[in-house]
């Protein structure tokens, strides 16, 4: 079915919501906007549940956001507050719509809608719980599960249950909710995930993943949510409380390397100026000879401007990409698989042909699409293929939200960089180192989660 | 949208199981064919959810049987047991595919899955408890209220769970449900709505709202669920239980008036045969000089029948049904729209030209209908057009899974049987009495509930 | 795919035309509503083309009509002319919407639409003709060989095209077609396939397959198109030419016997009355003891309620038809698929048990479904199973638009009545004699085309 | 509906053709992958036939490559021969599946099918004459009429009937066309559009209107069919005709300003290198200063690489394109409106504020996106924003093949660059010269067509 794999690990999830005091404000029309600039963090599915002050409405499907949402689904969501979801989900058993996202229920604070980025390391052992105490789960949602808990808190006020609630959560998740006439922003006490929010007008707050997503709408005094804070939002205000310590700060340094939008800023920091820095850093580290610097389409193009920059190699196109590569691409008969890699992307032979090519990629996971893409140089007439790769070798499972595959499948877990070097066919394999990382990213180690790399967790996987 | 309404209640549901200790046996192809007969009992919303033994897995949509599932879908659903719904629904709200039956949970017995035919009278007190205890709501079916009361049992065994479960109901409900290896039949204590089981060669066991469904796929031994019991089947076979006392029996006399299939038997009474006698019996109550007795298309057929076979005046088909009208036909124009009657059935001219006309339908409810049935008829030259109603007027609303329309708009409720005539412009107007739809039903009149006609509800609403 | 496959010969088309000076008219709405009435003569594809004086536009597609056109399909539509077509094809290879009708082409005559009802019996070579002459044909349908036989005619008025297309086709045909500004009905000079047309307030003109289709939107002045018969309609009004000798008139019985709806009318004669003639004809010359007569649904309730008539013998409702049986049913795994016909048809027990039972089918052709329906009542108890055929034994393919199986497969091509009688497993096998069926229908035989029983054909099929 | 419409000229095709003698190889799956490479020449419809040495069976659709072909089509269409197609089309009329090609069609040489890009000056003059010959067209694309011409040519050898049928082409037109046991490609005398051939293996042998169709499938031996040639490969191979004087030749100068992709070679020219020289063309003809040179994404990125080197200035990264931009995308609320660019690219404001920066765009047509990615810059801070244009004013519209706006439409029809600077906001506009263009390509002018900036036509218009 998907003849064209992609050998990246996935993001699994993308949030937003959206809160204004101007009752004609159709937030589903914001909500749809801001899906599509988080479409990249999934494409399995996507929903909006809308508020109007009274009740909530929700539409979701499986696609992307512009095959689930059209103008009749817009318009049947009618309401100034919205909460909206795009995901990429892991397993053949959760490719079910009921799985999509935000989930709606009624409980006893009324309506509630709620959509989650991230991965409950205690999950498993809070539903258990649940179940015992007499909850019945639709779906394998860590949102049935945080929603539940809140549901549990059913006479104390909603303020004090979203609390206690927040209490008793492990592991990464960046949270949006709303009731009918409020909304909610969480993000973990290590803020691992990302997660911002923004202002529009004096009248309207916005939240989501990335901040790209508030930009392109015109948002002003963007911020990031900081880790473990609540931001409430009434027609009052915005109000903040800050419900665990942020000494344990621990955000996802892959959302640097590969994740986040070009455009958007993570802990104040531009994704594009981060990455083409990582480049320059890789240049300094790893000093090559080389005709050209090209990207392994399209992830590595911002490192290979600042590898080009730093080391006066010139940047160059050496792979064009198929811009019309969708999700359904049939796979080609047997004799033509080897082919799928220049479908996907296809050679410049006159401008490859008898030149030493630097090919900057930000990481290699399995390493499938590595092996072709040399391949692929050498056969265009690349006289030397050196591949650089804008990361440490990535060794170890991620238990925070991101669809990794098994050590096992995980090539670095396996083998040295000189076998891997020998598995992907590249006459120079170059990675970069983690210091040079972390002063590229310009934080402290140990305010970055980089346990893909190190292996060492910042929290435990609490059950199985 | 809906060009063509159809002004007759609606039946809000169809349930079905089957559970057999062959584990070859494809209990989700049975289950399709069980609820292609039971498509009558509605046409919305249907799903099927098989188990295994291990697990079970669940399909549901929107649209006929035929429409939701396929080859495809029935393959990916193994097993030997199952449970399958077919649903209409009443409102905007609850065309969403969330609401669609059966309803697939884990909770501390593990995954449970349950379809159900009725309404509760506390259903909303009900939820309102269970939400007050912490349960979340994702749909607004009975069914999750029912499948929520068993699942707060967790630390009892299931039969017991069940037992207290039904204890707390009120109202109608016939149910099937299931865990991975077990399955389990309820009907109301007052057996409201149909409910029989059958047995299938020496390893299956079968539940259906109707015996059609069950006859037309070769089951032996088929009886009625009777009042109050409880079957449970397992891999040692069937056992019943008797939770409730059968004193307060109160089956729904509309079923054998109009909702259930001609090929049905309930409460060892063949619906077809027990039409005809109530046909009978409106030609002993209302004699007649007429020259043909036709059915309105299709309901009337075997009253229409009944009464010809005991007048002597000959039946006929006056009326032609276009077998295609559908669910998606387009309204037209408005200069058409008085067409519409003549494109859902056209009237046979040459039989009719000035003949005195009896026609029998089975019941009047808005009777919108009726006015356009008698201008057809007047149109193509009936001398004489007299309307006879198997039923008495239908006068009060149900509360008990059945969709009808408010007081004000039920005609009788508003209007005499000479208002009504004048209404639909029949030059006669006949209604069955109650008397004689007893004595053709053949049951005593404390065995049935018949509070359309006499607004005698044998449970009260106990909650709004 | 088709799981449930009717043993039925299948008409292959459906025409409709209407033709309005009112400029206003929405020609696309009624011909949708005159298409719904002949949905019985075709359900594989249908089309829609639509003239405003100026141009045509055309829309068609695979399905019911239902499933092609909705509200926006109508509303691409205007204009005050339209013709329409629905198609059965017979083969995979013609199941493509490019053979769906009408047909409409630019010619030196500008726009050019045309729906075709029949099979001419020289299109072989017609098609051959024009292909030597340069003719690129795009489908397979005999439309297209008729419209390029009128572009033919360049340069020479329509109205002279017409006729000369006209006097080279031979077989069965019943034609509309139309400019942006006229319209045309033809009928072949044996009138084989019928057409008729009518009158609508006094500025609207239609033509349809049956009258059923006229009657139902309430047209007046109708009447047949006579064999050999062209009606020109323009902004004047219409204008008949009679371009065949009418003597050698073949009209196909067995739109009496099957296809046409009961409320039709052809020739003149009522179909629902012939086919009680039928039936009645059919007691008189198979005297019977049997306790019932039912209808083999739902084509034989017509001639079932003429025997009932004749013979005395009360008419039942022996099987009850499953309303939604669709055309994806899906075939049951292989221990269920002896069910099929119970998921059609379900008997009654409680009615056929100890009964000595006369069924009443309209014709048997492969017999498959007669021998699982005879199956049937025994099962239901039946003490005895006379089987009826309201004509005379099936023996010869169809020419002229019908699908027939072939030869080897047309049951009584091979088998003797009491052989038959054998395959089929009833006690009693009768069929119609043809002096019967002609008594009945009420025409000489001369007028009839009985190829199918009697092997004479009105004409040759000149090509292979 | 199309919320962000792309003010570009649009090509309407793209040919693909592959002919083996392998019978085993699937043609069906090597046209898929080619047609994915050719997705870019249009995205409304698409459609493959496949021959088998006997019969040609086709399948068509609206949409892209990977929405209209599935396994089961592929697997449907056996055979080692096949044509295929991607179309753009201009107008409402023709986004019909009719219109969807290749055509095939069964005429005297049997069945023979056959894609088309460019456009026909005298096809109007055409399909009168062969109207007036009894041609009857189905629909509005230049392959009937080319189609039609063969046809008409029945008597004579297929090989003498395409010479003669090439005789009477005039205009721009790349065409494959097949029968079931043979190809034949043509490229019109001026070759305007553009059409390549290669082999595979020793057994097959491609056609593909770019290379980059061939070099993804591993083709060797690639070389373009020359202006005025006819190749026609049988099992015996391919064999080619000279039937007109290459003298004329006049290549479509836009294929490289925009149309074509950045890895196809166009008469020996990498399609990325000459955008790269056009930009450093542009660097010496029009000097700078800034801090950045970005590319209007993403059609001027090669153009801004080889201005980046010319100059100096660095290239940078300013716009982000959202990768899930599609054609469904729904029109934001009106106050939502302005942010229409901002979805499909957002500017990286960190990069940007305060800093001078050059934009390359390939083109300006309308000037619409122009105008709003000059406000977008603005907004995000730049100091200056000069827009620099890859190519000279594009003043004429074209009858070639490419769908360009009427000249009222076209920004530089009517106004001069200053007044054109004016209306796009910018603080400078230069555009390239022709003889900067001329040279960049590194071709005589007398061999391109460059009508859209010189007005200069190579073909009259003969028809209108």
């Amino acid at each position: 079915m998907d003849g064209i794999r992609i050998d990246k690990p996935r993001e699994e999830c993308g949030v937003f919501g959206i809160y204004s005091t101007d009752e004609a404000l159709q937030a589903a029309h914001f909500t749809y906007l801001g899906l599509y600039a988080l479409q990249h963090r999934g494409q399995e599915s996507c929903g909006i549940a809308v508020g109007d002050g009274n009740t909530i409405r929700l539409h979701k499907g499986m696609g992307l956001v512009s095959e689930v949402f059209g103008g009749e689904q817009l318009r049947d969501l009618p309401g100034p507050h919205a909460v909206g979801h795009v995901r990429y989900s892991t397993t053949a058993d959760e490719r079910m719509v009921i799985n999509a996202q935000p989930l709606l229920v009624e409980c006893s604070f009324g309506r509630l809608a709620l959509a989650h980025n991230g991965e409950l390391t205690n999950a498993r052992s809070l539903r258990r719980e649940l179940m015992d105490q007499g909850s019945a789960f639709q779906t394998t949602t860590d949102s049935e599960v945080i929603i539940n808990l809140i549901a549990r808190h059913g006479r104390i006020p909603l303020e004090e249950a979203l609390k206690r609630t927040y209490a008793r959560l492990r592991g990464a998740f960046a949270v949006v909710g709303m009731t009918p006439d409020s909304m909610f922003g969480w993000r973990d006490p290590s803020g691992m995930r990302p997660l911002a929010m923004g202002r529009l007008r004096s009248d309207t707050y916005l939240f989501a993943s990335e901040t790209c997503a508030l930009s392109n709408l015109g948002a002003e005094d963007i911020r990031e949510i900081r880790p473990g804070e609540m931001v409430i939002i009434t027609d009052k205000g915005p109000q903040s409380y800050q419900l665990a310590e942020e000494s344990t700060q621990a955000f996802c340094v892959f959302e640097y390397i590969y994740f986040a939008r070009p455009d958007s800023v993570l802990q104040g920091r531009n994704v594009h100026l981060v990455r083409k820095a990582i480049g320059r850093q890789l240049a300094i580290e790893q000093p090559a000879q080389a005709d050209l610097v090209i990207a392994a389409p399209d992830s590595g193009t911002s490192a290979a401007l600042g590898f080009a920059e730093q080391s006066g190699i010139p940047f160059e196109i050496g792979l064009v990409k198929n811009r019309y590569v969708g999700r359904t691409f049939i796979q080609p008969e047997r004799s033509l698989r080897h082919l799928g890699v220049k479908i996907k992307f296809n050679p410049i032979d006159a401008l490859l042909r008898g030149k030493r090519v630097i090919i900057i990629d930000d990481s290699i996971v399995r390493g499938t699409t590595s092996v072709k893409t040399v391949e692929l140089l050498r056969e265009a007439g690349a006289a030397e293929v050196m591949m650089y790769i804008a990361s440490p070798p990535y060794i170890h499972p991620c238990y925070y939200g991101i669809d990794t595959p098994s050590p096992r499948e995980l090539l670095a877990n396996n083998k040295t960089v000189e076998e891997i070097r020998r598995y992907v066919g590249a006459d120079k394999l170059a990675y970069l180192s983690m210091d040079g990382l972390m002063a590229a990213v310009g934080l402290p180690a140990d305010k970055l989660c980089t346990a893909c790399f190190t292996g060492s967790y910042p929290h435990p996987k609490e059950d199985k």
